[in-house]
């Protein structure tokens, strides 16, 4: 077998997904049971008992899961002309494709001393690896839910923006007030515009610590309207999810729901 | 009367549901009385000053009750072969079902002694003995409303699975950005990721208990971002429902159901 | 005029809604006014300093209120055959119905001595007043979307109430299981099953004051599917509405917004 | 150039929207960076050692602001006959149009020394000045989206207005059953109704603040209720919306805008 034979039986194992070939799904399964045990090992870690007993077996682990996904980045680009045949410079691309990035941005930090040194960082730059299971999640019986899930939001996009910009415009509007009729009374509550924001954002999403509350009549009024006004808040984001979900439904149900669906063009996978 | 004849009329008072038999409507009665008694009784027996007056009339009403439910186990695997009349091993098909099993795990551990001791498993384990008034509620009027809401929630089953697992993606990774950021200030109530995620899912269910909060401006910073997004969070699973209602609806507005019914606003009759 | 014509006029005043009537504009301007300032007097009266200082204008507000919803209701009662003319017991009939039921309930009790001693009864019963509001606001271009409103409400009521009763169902599961966990480590918030279900509702209906949460590690972990659960339990009823919602829009857009509407068989307003 | 020339000019450049015109464009830029300065300027003002340190920079920075602000609205003023060209009174026309009464309103006090030496009154009225961002976001792809969600809002507004009713009715019931349940026992916590609607607002919008909560049993019934209901007071306005938004969706649907796009789920390219 030569070199171009070589590079696309490991293509078709890295990137296809045939659902025939064997390898290909043992490597999914590698890289999953990598992703998931780094994301059970930054929780561990994080009680100090378990972090002192079986730190060793952490760092281990870690250096095995960053070898396995050095080498997978690497022969990623290597066959990286096969996933974009057409274009001029396919591992350019693929370098700077989104899911690449994250890649990168998952291992890098290891191989950087100064970083690798301060656990916080590490811990946080471990946590992009979650964005590969979005890739060895293409398995399975719910990626047709999952398409319809992430193709409402995407619709959506724009009209959530804007009702997310609405709802920061009253949160700042709430804050303000609040900050004007509070802060005489209870300063350490509100000391400024910045905290009353704070207590604005728990009370227009409802969640409601408790941690800080308005005392004064004047204050509960406006918390009161606020909070009324937080039910529109809520409302409108759901509203257009819901329109999404009634409309991509209603058109699925018309067209027969599985008609239109082949390839992707830009990364190759079945999309069905 | 022969044994054949005497079966088909317990099969028939026991499984069947059909409206004149009053026997059956009787029988369903005094089930349901048994099961609502017991959920009853687990309320009750809760209560420290009840459960030491009253014990012995629990204990009775549980006897009985256990007692009935068996009888009732048995003949339902008697009768099963008229309920699978095409199965070759209709009753081991019927001690198999979902249902079968609900029962048995509601009155099994009532005649194992090393279970039964313990008060607290018993309790568990009686709560199954619910699952029984879904075959009971067969009758009555909300059937329809019930079968509506089931079909929508059955239907809309893999969107609100992948949604659900989307927003456990969004809780772990709040949960890890809070540790990180929140454990050095205040370790007692941040001491894990795993405490963190407590955290994460109060505030993205906007449940909000106040027990746990952040107190520094980059953890509220972050706080607020993930109270916002979980406005979406939730969103999303109302938004499926909501759709799958609609289709739900508007599929049996096209029978002619009740689309067309206006009401009076003063009076509240219907209009037409 | 003889009594007829006496009858006819009142009967027009208090009952029918032409828009040219001035003195039915009049006549409905007063009621608002006396409802609205009972409403108000129950809330100022609840201050101690108000009710000290101006007990005796209370009193006789009240005295005044409860003499014109008398001859309001012995009115209504008098021309009652003009509201259905074609029944055989007219004044019977609106006796009983649930306008004229709450009309009774909110001036009855003050002439039973035995019930107008107790300030708290009494206060309660003259909420029922509020329920008159809805024969007043029979004016005004919100009429419209008030029947929407109702419509939905009311269309949906099945379904609702199915989804509230395994709303209940799920309370009643999750109180048991907090019940058993978190008894033997918090007994003083958690002291038996109907305490617990006050957490469970306080949980499921993203409320969370914040005097009962979970501490163990099982707890929490409970709580935890619980409070996601809880975002089901909420898109369920917010579904259904918003797909009644739907349902009633785009029907009205295809009837074209006014061509049904007529006079309600029942009561005889005028439905637009 | 003649007067009348510059007077088209400066119309084009303040009020039109071109995209083309350059000037226009630097012109709601500099009018955007001030209203943002602006509101950060609030912001960092409430921070005491800001306010104290750079006292003097946010004092001019506030008198550029009101300076060009004031020339704006002059020109506006000035240039109003060629925005509105058939009406008799342009001037007037626009002076009490709700833009420009808003604008007024955001620079006035600063020129009434009786209101401008008082900070409180002051920092809301600059928040007014917010209003003017509606005006610069003209531009921008996110128009399209904006328009939506204003229509649906606006569409809906009758119905909303009769859902905060409904939702203002049940909270002062519920205020009033609790506060005659739980005075007695807490006086401090439920004083009186107006204290008790707080508790009432924070319950049925599931804020849940926890600094008034009941503690007896009938309260604690009356409470779940409450809270119950409150799932469906939500659910109202949010199905109010969804509905709308699913009505503006499919309408736009016909018009061929964004229903058929599809989505990859690996690689988020849109496919057709």
């Amino acid at each position: 077998m030569n070199t171009k034979q070589w590079k696309a039986k490991i293509y078709d194992i890295i990137t296809k997904d045939d659902g025939d070939n064997r390898a290909s799904r043992v490597f999914d399964l590698i890289i999953m049971a990598l992703i998931l045990g780094s994301i059970a090992a930054i929780v561990l870690e994080s009680f100090d008992s378990l972090s002192e007993k079986y730190g060793t077996v952490f760092r281990v682990f870690e250096i095995v899961t960053v070898a396995v996904f050095t080498v997978e980045y690497l022969l990623r680009i290597w066959t990286a002309d096969l996933l974009y045949p057409q274009e001029k410079h396919p591992r350019l691309k693929y370098i700077f494709s989104f899911m690449a990035l994250m890649d990168l941005l998952a291992i890098l930090p290891f191989y950087l001393p100064f970083i690798s040194a301060d656990l916080r960082y590490l811990r946080m730059v471990r946590l992009f690896r979650m964005f590969r299971l979005f890739r060895v999640f293409k398995l399975g019986r719910y990626v047709d839910a999952l398409q319809t899930v992430v193709a409402v939001i995407r619709q959506s996009a724009s009209r959530l923006i804007i009702s997310m910009a609405l709802c920061f415009f009253v949160m700042l509007f709430s804050a303000i007030i609040m900050y004007t009729v509070e802060n005489p009374v209870q300063p350490e509550q509100f000391p400024n515009v910045v905290a009353s924001l704070w207590w604005a954002i728990c009370t227009l999403t409802t969640v409601g610590y408790g941690d800080v509350y308005p005392i004064t009549a004047v204050g509960r009024f406006f918390a009161a309207i606020i909070s009324l006004v937080g039910i529109g808040i809520i409302a409108i984001p759901t509203g257009i999810i819901a329109a999404g979900f009634s409309s991509a439904i209603s058109s699925k149900g018309a067209e027969g729901d599985d008609a239109h669906r082949s390839y992707c063009p830009y990364c190759g996978h079945k999309i069905r």
